[in-house]
């Protein structure tokens, strides 16, 4: 399946500021494009690209003030296929960890494991250990938080999602991912492009966030919000958390005043 | 100088766990070293050491039920310097910062730059920046906070610090960290040994936590807690926050019964 | 001037709830009432009034499932003169404060004194007591938060504002209530009708929230929100905070479908 | 029985400060006293009492700036039974609750029932209502949190406790009434002298916070701390939380230094 992927921010910027944008393709799909993918300025500016500690890449690049347009477009072959699913996948005790991926254990800014540990403990440490219990984890913040786009606020944390029973997608990973780390269960944010449930995609793409939990020796994706398989799933950044990973972060005031995620999927080309 | 460093903690772990140990000293200050740097358990485990992705040297075993305890004990050769000092040290603006000094300026798990942005804008945005600015916020946090070690808590953050105005050492670093981040200052927070505040050294050592400032194109020390220059710091590990340089993480119980660090100035060897 | 009062409000409640409607107009406002203040409701079932602790009229009825019309009207003479402001009004001694005043000096659910005392000594301690001071709160409060009703949550407390920067009539009015108590000026929030700021009224009016402050032997109207002088103010009711005095109180699910506010100035009758 | 029931409290104080001080026996007590229940100050200082409006006896006066002692002693005939026990005691619909209790429903400052709603009924909603509940509360907090006076801390919350599970008695407290009133059980916090469990008392009495709920028609006496009935238990006020009936509430700086309650079963007079 071929999945034209691509997305116009237009911000207003009252004094020159530096900006971080994660908008790319993961290196870890860069196998399926088969288009560059490159971000575009307007007005042109030098961008520099670096990888963060985390494997991402990042678009580095510092704006004047006035009007500034960022692009991109690109092209992946997508296998086309939904999230995968192992029900028998096993959790890993914590020795046998690798150390990468121990950082995913600890407390970061948006999911505050120390004050959830006794919690997750109450409603999953008695499960069965393995997917069955993370995919109950998912279920439990899939049921208990109701969507609203208005409860979005940059502030808010796991426990926050955790008492106010409300929030967007990334507040529900937030917190289906503070359990898990409560739960000795590797666990990560994800940003990137969500497709549909079946194919032909037609739910229009847009960007979303998931999480990545690590059983059976790999990073499985996982969605407290969407809770379902879907296909179209490409991969931008993965971090702690949202802080890490935001589609910008900008030193300074930069005023997003345009957002438009422009993704479908496009015929095979002969 | 020469200063013998060392540490005793003891352990009382009710089920098997494994932990993590950041009680190396940083491979920075492994060229002074006189003797090697192991860590002993007793009972005698395996330990494997790794380097995090902050650059730290980190220990990494798995201990039984009962009684653990952990030592280690090396010798420093220490320039016997007190903290260096550049008051005409310049702040960097973001461009110039390099790639991985930027994490540096995000929040994490006990430095919430989002909640405290607007306060720190409002105390020190007016203020030259550089080296002044700095001192200007280790003043300040250091003359508005309330030293006691029953102040402490595992989830106090910088904004907990910010409203009860009492406080450790960590809760003094996180508050100036959070500061200076907020302000676009790089700031990681430091563990390690701390000495005394001329020679010959009469305070007994112990460990601490300060923090570092990227000024000038290097980190420096920077002390809101104590916030003269001391002599005799050997640094360990740095990190965003506590989160990632605990001196022991455990994945499960274990209660610490003993702990003492025993450093002292040792007159120099023929 | 002549201002009509009224209400509309619909509720779809799933199953049998208790509800504690403050609506009326406050009893310091009857004697100017020209009509019954009255609240009906649709179906109709039994209201019984009481006065709470702060002197509320509050209504309370027992809703089956279904839908639910809540509506009022009345008629009020008001001196049609803006909010009153005397500049050399003089704070008082805690020890000259009337009893009964003491309670609004302490903490309360979205006013959490305790945790921002320390910062409204450093921003108003300095000043001149009295009114103002009082003014230079709402001013700072005025002028460092940004409106929007999309910033609006239940749980937003006094600390919430202060670090968010950003809400709704309510939030701006908690966060000034708490500098003046920290600082040993009594303070109580207010509910009730909003006018325009001229004559005649031009502007739709609305429920809106304010404060009031204990100075020189009396109660006066403040607004952090819209910081000028207002006609048309028809208090409704007073208490600590939100809590106190929510239009509606249900102790279980009653979901608000539909909301008006019919009030207008009326021409004076012959 | 007769219990002796007294306290001495010593203050440094920098400056003039108005303080409230809740130590006398609540009203509802003083019909069983045998002596007069006075304060008293030395330097000797105007006292004024007055009543709050949750009924407590409250002593006011202003302290010059120097030493500050506050003493009283007095003697209760106490029915020597402990805490009563109905195990079938109701809960009313909230339809059926006197006016003056319904605030006991409502959020406080350490008790955020809007951030527990959701936890209060996965736990308890389920139960028959009744006693049985309100035990099964006191039954959560008591075997949840762990004791320790080094857990104390003003500003602490219900939430907080929830989250950290460590605390001292007022903490226990708010916890169990946050609960209390989220499943629509009206509950208060009550301070004064606690007893022993059997007779003759052995324990040296104290200063401890308990809760009330109503039930039946009537206020019981509830300890998520203790948890076991208890003898002695002289009640000194009741309020929504700690911020309703501190023992002492001073506005403006007062330093603890000294306290002692001394108190005792005592003879029966021939």
């Amino acid at each position: 399946m071929l999945i034209r992927l691509g997305y116009e921010l237009q911000f207003e910027i009252p004094a020159k500021v530096s900006i971080l944008a994660m908008l790319y393709v993961h290196p870890s799909r860069v196998p399926g494009l088969l288009e560059p993918d490159e971000m575009a300025l307007d007005p042109a500016l030098p961008i520099e690209d670096y990888t963060d500690s985390f494997g991402n890449r990042v678009a580095r690049f510092t704006a004047p003030a006035g009007t500034l347009r960022l692009s991109g477009n690109t092209l992946i072959d997508d296998p086309g296929t939904t999230d995968p699913v192992k029900a028998d996948a096993k959790e890993h005790p914590v020795e046998e960890l690798p150390h990468g991926v121990l950082k995913f254990l600890l407390n970061s800014r948006y999911c505050e494991v120390d004050r959830l540990s006794a919690t997750a403990a109450e409603l999953f440490g008695w499960m069965t250990p393995g997917w069955g219990r993370v995919q109950a984890i998912c279920d439990w913040v899939h049921n208990k938080v109701t969507f609203g786009y208005h409860h979005a606020r940059p502030s808010k944390t796991a426990l926050d999602v955790y008492t106010e029973r409300v929030g967007v997608c990334r507040d529900y990973q937030h917190l289906a991912i503070t359990f898990c780390r409560a739960l000795n269960i590797p666990a990560r944010y994800a940003t990137g492009y969500l497709g549909d449930i079946g194919v032909p995609l037609r739910l229009p793409m847009d960007f979303s966030a998931w999480f990545e939990v690590y059983l059976d020796g790999q990073w499985w994706v996982f969605d407290a919000r969407n809770n379902v398989p879907r296909l179209g799933r490409v991969l931008m950044a993965v971090g702690r958390d949202a802080s890490d990973v935001a589609m910008t972060t900008s030193f300074g005031i930069a005023n997003l005043t345009g957002f438009k995620v422009v993704s479908e999927e496009e015929a095979a080309r002969i």
